[in-house]
C-alpha cells in the first residue's frame, strides 16, 4: 500500500481525488476534525465515523506532555489508544509550543519550553518531534517548523521561513518511511509571494509525501489567506496533496477548495459545538439565543445527524441554557456532519465540474449568517 | 393497552415480571436511570436504549423550573422533547424543593419555595405537581409527599406521613387516568414499622396503580433500609409495581430485589460516572488513579460497552486526567451498562430459581470494591 494521492476528476484548480495510506483511503478534499488529546472533543469514535470523517488530526504537543508519545506506543499507537483505526495525521508540536508553552526559548536547533499543565522543561527538536509521531503511529508526519507570527516584516518571514526549511530537511532525515505512511512539509513565507514560493522550491528539493501551507489563518482576513494560496499553489506539484493548516470556516473552505487544496483541518466546528455555534445551511446560530426557546423546529432540516432528526432546536437551546454535557454533544456532532457534509458536496460538485455553481448556492443558504 | 403489571416469576419474595404502559413494556425489577432536566447526563438516547434501559426518570422540579411544564407540553411532551418514546416516569418535585430550592416554606396545601436558579417565587401543590407530570406526559406519575428527614421521632414521623397520606389523596383526585398510564403513592414512616403500615394501609384504601417507598437512603444505612422494606413490603399489594425511590449501589440493588421491590431510579451510575468511579464486576474503582494509567486491560472484561470493548483503563484514566468530555460520556455508558446488567442477571436467576446463588457470586467478584 503505496502512500500516495490519485486525482479522479478536476474543475479549475480545484481537484477531487483519494489519497492511499497504511490506514485506509481519505476522500479529497478532506475536513480533518481535531482529535487533541487523543479524542474528538466530545464525539465518541462511532460519532466521528458516522459524520463521513475518514482521518483525524491528533496533537503532538499535548501528547508528549499526556499521556506521552511512549506510553502510548507502549499501549499500541494512537490508533489503537483512541480506537481510530483510520489515517491519523499528528502535526509537530511546534505551533502549540509557541501558543501554549510559557517560557519558550527558539534556538537554531528547536526549541525548549515549559509545560502548560505542570511547568516541566521539554525539548522539541525536529528529530524530537518526527520521533514522538513515529511513536504516536502517526500515518501522516509533519515537519518541525515556526509559525511565522503576523505580521512579520519581508525580512523576518524571510529568516523564520530559512529556519523551517533547515528544521524540514533535518525532519526528512529523521523520519523512517514505512509503506502507506507519508511526511509532510509546510510552506511558510508570511505574505510574501516570492518568500512562499522559496519555500515551495526548498521543500521540493527535499521532497516530501505531500506539502503544507502554514502560517497561515493567524490574523491576516480571508482575502490575504486566498492570495498568498494563488501565488503559492502554482509552485506545488500537482501530484502531491495540499494541506490548508488550521483553516477555517466553512467559506474559508469553500474558497481554499476552488483553489487546489486538498486537506483541512480546524477546531472550528468543535470548539463552536461547546459554545452553542452551530454552523448550518441557513447559517450561524448561536442556540442560546433565546428566539429558540419555544422553536420546535430541527436546527438544520437538510442534516442527518442526530441533532437534527431527532430533536428540536428548543431542546438544543434547553440543554445549553440547563448546562447539560449532551449540549456540546449533540451540537460538535452536527458541525463535524456540517463540515463533512459540506466536504462531500464539493467532492461532488468537482467530479460534475460544477463547483463554482455549488459555491454559490451554499453562500446564497448563509444569508442569515453572523459574523464568525 | 392497561397499566399492568404481571408476574411471570418469584424466587422466595423477589419476583421478575412486565410492567405493561402506554409507552411499551418495562421488564421487573427495573433500573432507571435519572434523566433530571431532560437528559440523562452525558449519554444519548441511543446510548441509553443501548444500556438495555426502557425506562427513565425525570425530574418534575428541573423541569418546571427550565425549561417549564407547559413548554415541554408545547413542544409534544418530554418523550419527544427528550427523543425517549419509551415509558417515563416523573417525581413529583417535593425531594428536590426540599434539598434544593431556596426559602422553601412548607403548609398544609403544598410548598412555596424560591428556584435555586434564578431566585423567582414557585408553588408547589399536590394537584399542581399531578398537571405539571401530565403537561409532560409523564406515563408513571408519583404523588406530591413529603421526604420525612432523617432522623425523625417517632411523632414527627407520623404527622409528616399524616400531611403526605393527605397530599397522596389530593394527587388522587387531581390525576387525570388515561390508558396505559400509572400514578403511584408514596409510602413514608421513616424507620418506625408502625407508622410505615399505618401508611401502606392509608395509600391502599386511596388505591394506586403502584406504590413506592420513599424516605429512605437519606443517611438511615443499608441495615436500617432493609429493615424498613422487611416490616414494609407485607402491607402492599403484591399485585402492583413496588418501587423504592432513590436507591441505590449495585449491592443496595441486590438486596431490595431479593426483598420484592420491582423498580429503581438512582443517580450513582451518572454521578459516578461523571468523578471517574467505574462500577465493574471485579468492584469499584477510581479511574484517575496512577495506577490505570499503563494498564492495557479493558475496564470489565464481562462488559460489552464501548468504553470495555474499544478502550483500556490507561485511555480511560488519560481522559479523565485531561478532563476530556469522553472520559464521563464513556464512563457513565458503561455504568448504566452495568446497572442494566446486573438488573438483568437478577431477573434471570429469580426466573431460574437462582437468585440468592447469584446474589452471592456477584458479592464475591466484589471483593476488591472500596467503600462506596
Amino acid at each position: 500500500m503505496a502512500f500516495a494521492l490519485r486525482i479522479i476528476a478536476a474543475d479549475g484548480t480545484a481537484r477531487a481525488g483519494v489519497l492511499s495510506t497504511a490506514h485506509g483511503d481519505v476522500l479529497t478534499p478532506a475536513f480533518m476534525p481535531v482529535g487533541t488529546a487523543g479524542t474528538v472533543k466530545a464525539m465518541t469514535p462511532d460519532a466521528v465515523r458516522t459524520t463521513g470523517t475518514t482521518i483525524v488530526l491528533g496533537n503532538t504537543y499535548h501528547l508528549m506532555l499526556r499521556p506521552g508519545a511512549e506510553r502510548v506506543a507502549s499501549l499500541g499507537g494512537l490508533h489503537r489508544f483512541m480506537d481510530w483505526p483510520g489515517p491519523i495525521l499528528t502535526d509537530s508540536g511546534g505551533f502549540q509550543v509557541m501558543s501554549l508553552a510559557k517560557l519558550r526559548k527558539l534556538d537554531v536547533d528547536g526549541v525548549t519550553f515549559q509545560s502548560h499543565l505542570d511547568g516541566s522543561t521539554h525539548r522539541l527538536t525536529p528529530a524530537r518531534s518526527v520521533e514522538i509521531q513515529h511513536l504516536l503511529d502517526a500515518t501522516i508526519t509533519m515537519v518541525l517548523d515556526e509559525c511565522t507570527p503576523f505580521p512579520a516584516t519581508p525580512d523576518e518571514a524571510r529568516a523564520s521561513m530559512q529556519l523551517s526549511m533547515r528544521w524540514a530537511e533535518r525532519s526528512r532525515a529523521a523520519f523512517r518511511p514505512r509503506d502507506g505512511y507519508g511526511l509532510f512539509g509546510i510552506v511558510q513565507g508570511s505574505v510574501y509571494p516570492d518568500v512562499r514560493e522559496a519555500s515551495a522550491h526548498a521543500l521540493l528539493r527535499i521532497g516530501f509525501d505531500g506539502y503544507a501551507i502554514g502560517g497561515l489563518a493567524i490574523g491576516e482576513g480571508q482575502a490575504t489567506t486566498f492570495a498568498v494560496l494563488d501565488a503559492t499553489m502554482p509552485h506545488l506539484p500537482a501530484d502531491a496533496p495540499r494541506y490548508l493548516m488550521g483553516v477555517g470556516t466553512p467559506d474559508d473552505l469553500i474558497g481554499a477548495v476552488q483553489r487546489g487544496i486538498d486537506m483541512f483541518d480546524c477546531v472550528i466546528p468543535t470548539r463552536a459545538g461547546r459554545t452553542a455555534r452551530a454552523y448550518t445551511s441557513d447559517g450561524v446560530f448561536n442556540l442560546r439565543n433565546a428566539r429558540f426557546a419555544d422553536d420546535a423546529a430541527p436546527l438544520d432540516p437538510a442534516c442527518a445527524c442526530p441533532a437534527c432528526t431527532r430533536h428540536s432546536r428548543a431542546y438544543l437551546h434547553h440543554l445549553f441554557k440547563a448546562e447539560e454535557m449532551l449540549g456540546p454533544m449533540l451540537l460538535t456532532w452536527h458541525n463535524v456532519q456540517y463540515y463533512q457534509d459540506l466536504m462531500r458536496g464539493l467532492r461532488t460538485a468537482i467530479t460534475e465540474r460544477r463547483l463554482d455553481a455549488l459555491a454559490a448556492a451554499v453562500r446564497a443558504g448563509w444569508a442569515q449568517e453572523e459574523p464568525p
